[in-house]
């Protein structure tokens, strides 16, 4: 396992590994950046447009969502509760835990800005690749970063006491459980021990829940039944993926009660909408429609992975969540060329070169509907073969 | 004028000088915290209540925000645009500047919050009584503030060279323009002199113009056409309060493009919604119905002021925005009795008390429609009556 001491940062402002050239797709560092591609492609209709470069849920959103919004108004005209108190309460009540353990976030991303802010850690740990605010938010403070590169032969899962040695100078840690753009699941064991290794040290850890929803036995592997006020853990959990609301802005973050009220005050006042919260209050309720979810990403996802891995040059790697990691071993030609050419048809990719520890051999593509995914595999395809 | 050096923070984490006794309604520094209101004063039906806490304008939102929420779905199941760049060039043209010189933000409250983040100042000035969260947001970092209080029979404005002398130590000093709770315009000769001394120091200046717009010579008193990157001056704004949208968070900051690029670089990624967006670019082009509100405001605020101020043991100051402050000289009576007293019949109006230069002795309400304005006035002095 390769380890990268990056350096103090400070110097670099940027987002992650962001691909900062002018023609670069992910220049804001993620997938799903339809006004940079739009300017990219000269779509004339976007209506017609594939987006595997983002990891939504097409079955969302479910028609809950769809009743709040008709009454948006309400929400939008009105401040929001500052403290979230109900949707709070609605969390802490589903997970088993006091309201005071959970905040209420504009996003997962906000989440893990507020756990570096709140916790000042002076070194923050990642395994590699992995998603890239982890990394992001600690530079943008000018905390220096431990990387650690996992290997795809060991299954992206280093060898525990590696991890725990790697990151002896760090004091907080994240983990994407499962992991992004991997797909993969830690194993419990293989967690707890990590976890307790850390904690025994003072480590603040950060496990990042935002596509457990779709792993059917959830319930067994959260850890939010885990959070105690004498336990540096910290979860955080997204509605954007399951839902399909990014332009909502919606996650929360459970952990000990002093870390949480330290975030709370960090949090910019208002930061979670009124639109946000009221959706957020209906979802919680919304069991049925994310095992009928998990039921078709099963299936749906099994099939993706079997017709791309049938394409000549392609190895997809197994995931846990709704997006399957792929490598590509085509002479001469990359995952950035691919994206490229399906750009110009309509549809968008995520290219691995801007995660750090993997390169531009590697692709990411949401599981999207069957005919969809058809679509997708038929275009890689066609594109393979003139190669 | 009374000058408070404020202690290293740390110790205090919560929010400003707000009231955090159990009853209060400002427990989270703020008006408009229905949650608490109505936990407070067990109200049935929330559509009877008549908030004067928030100052909101009546007359909002627009129709065109109707229109996008009808079409709400469309941005919220998609990412937002990471770099706002649609709402950022927009808003660009509309104030003559580039747009690297404009960050859109999550409501006025980011843009503070980033500024202080940005220009990361040794020790922050605030002229009080004013808005709580310039102080706020210097104080959650542990940055020391400098506090000039303010006396009501200066109308508010201090002498310049006391300003320029008590903030020699300050090298990030915020103005609200119109000052919020006060309503008061720093005269443009007054201002243009403190801010070139402050910047000749080479002080940061935020100016925050979230009411500006409720002021008929808005385009000669704002000073977006003086954003320029050799001077240290930020400009706040928001769409929260003209527009009558505090539950979709949007506002924006114009300044020197470095200083913007450092605040960016800082923001919480997608802080800014995707339907926020979406209004924002309708509501650039909403110019008569800020000319229809100003007209409106400037009949039913002399109207309230006048009908407020007859009101014996009331004196209203006078204001340029939309909302008065208003002095209470009744023996043994404050205006967190009266704030009690309405709140119990539906109306909620803002204790002076929760504003640091400000005492109980103070309210502040906002201008609502004329027949709503009646009730208040007529409730108030029902209340005055039985003292």
């Amino acid at each position: 396992m390769l380890v990268q001491e990056t350096a103090r940062a400070g110097e670099e402002q940027e987002r992650g590994v962001a691909d900062e050239s002018a023609d670069a797709l992910e220049r804001y560092g993620h997938g799903g950046d339809w006004v940079t591609a739009r300017q990219r492609f000269g779509w004339r209709d976007d209506g017609k447009v594939l987006d595997f470069s983002a990891n939504l849920n097409p079955l969302g959103p479910p028609p809950s969502v769809k009743a709040v919004l008709a009454d948006a108004l309400r929400w939008v005209t009105r401040y929001p509760d500052p403290a979230c108190r109900a949707l709070r309460a609605r969390l802490a009540r589903r997970y088993g835990l006091d309201a005071e353990h959970v905040l209420v976030t504009s996003g997962g991303a906000e989440g893990i800005d507020l756990v570096v802010a709140a916790a000042a850690p002076r070194r923050v740990g990642v395994i590699a690749p992995s998603f890239g605010e982890y990394e992001e938010a600690a530079r943008k403070r000018g905390i220096p970063v431990t990387v650690l590169i996992a290997r795809p032969e060991d299954g992206f899962v280093p060898d525990p006491s590696a991890v725990v040695d790697g990151f002896r100078e760090a004091d907080l840690v994240f983990f994407g459980q499962p992991n992004n753009p991997t797909g993969h699941l830690y194993p419990p064991v293989w967690l707890r021990d990590v976890l307790e290794a850390l904690w025994r040290r003072g480590a603040v850890t950060a496990v990042d829940e935002a596509f457990l929803d779709f792993v059917p036995d959830e319930d067994e592997r959260t850890l939010l039944s885990h959070v105690a006020d004498d336990r540096p853990l910290v979860v955080l959990r997204s509605f954007t993926k399951m839902f399909a609301i990014p332009g909502l802005r919606l996650g929360f973050v459970a952990g000990p009660r002093p870390l949480i009220a330290r975030m709370a005050a960090l949090q910019v006042p208002w930061s979670v909408g009124g639109l946000a919260q009221a959706v957020g209050e209906a979802l919680v309720e919304e069991e049925a429609f994310v095992v009928e979810t998990r039921r078709w990403l099963a299936q749906t996802r099994a099939k993706l992975a079997a017709d791309l891995g049938g394409v000549p040059g392609v190895t997809v790697f197994p995931s846990a969540a709704n997006y399957l990691l792929f490598r590509l071993d085509l002479p001469g030609a990359t995952v950035r060329d691919l994206q490229e050419a399906l750009g110009r048809k309509g549809i968008l990719i995520r290219s691995g070169h801007t995660f750090r520890g993997l390169s531009a051999a590697w692709g990411r593509v949401a599981v999207r509907t069957e005919g969809e995914n058809d679509v997708l595999v038929e275009a890689i395809r066609a594109w393979a073969a003139e190669r």
